[in-house]
């Protein structure tokens, strides 16, 4: 399983972060093929250097290289430069069971 | 569900980092009480930063915090010492379906 994990750092309007990422980020990232969940921090992350956390999971890595480079993904990326300013750090790894 | 991301840097020694964390690390994690899941990144890691990740899920934040004072969740803890010198940044968040 492939997985994409994008870490939002502390925006400086965290009310305007919330309504852009939750009113359109989400939507368009929902639009991504193959995904096959998608979800989102909530509370205090311990640690304190991010915001939020968005966990994205694709079947395969293959999927998920495919996602990033469909129409929709391209939008989704290009969102990011709208609400995320404060910097988002992006980690994607394929796991399978320790 | 609460997750747990462990981020290995590169190690200096692949081989010995593989062979502690498979053989020493991963059994003493797998003693957690509450784990859920427990999946390991295997093959390369998109951005380079670093070597792997684990990742490991809890029912709940409660479950979680009840699972790292345990006494397994300090072995495990206390083990970090003997193979990732290199350093690991922790990440934990709580989230649902976006």
């Amino acid at each position: 399983m492939a997985t994409l994990i994008a870490m939002y750092k502390h925006p400086e309007d965290p009310a305007a972060f919330d309504r852009h990422h939750f009113g359109v980020h989400v939507p368009l990232a929902r639009k991504l093929p193959n995904l096959t969940s998608y979800d989102v921090s909530h509370g205090s992350i311990d640690g304190g250097s991010y915001y939020l956390v968005a966990v994205l999971t694709f079947s395969s890595h293959e999927a998920m290289t495919a996602a990033l480079q469909s129409e929709a993904g391209e939008a989704a990326q290009q969102d990011l430069a709208n609400f995320a300013g404060a910097g988002v750090d992006i980690l994607t790894y394929d796991a399978r069971p320790a």
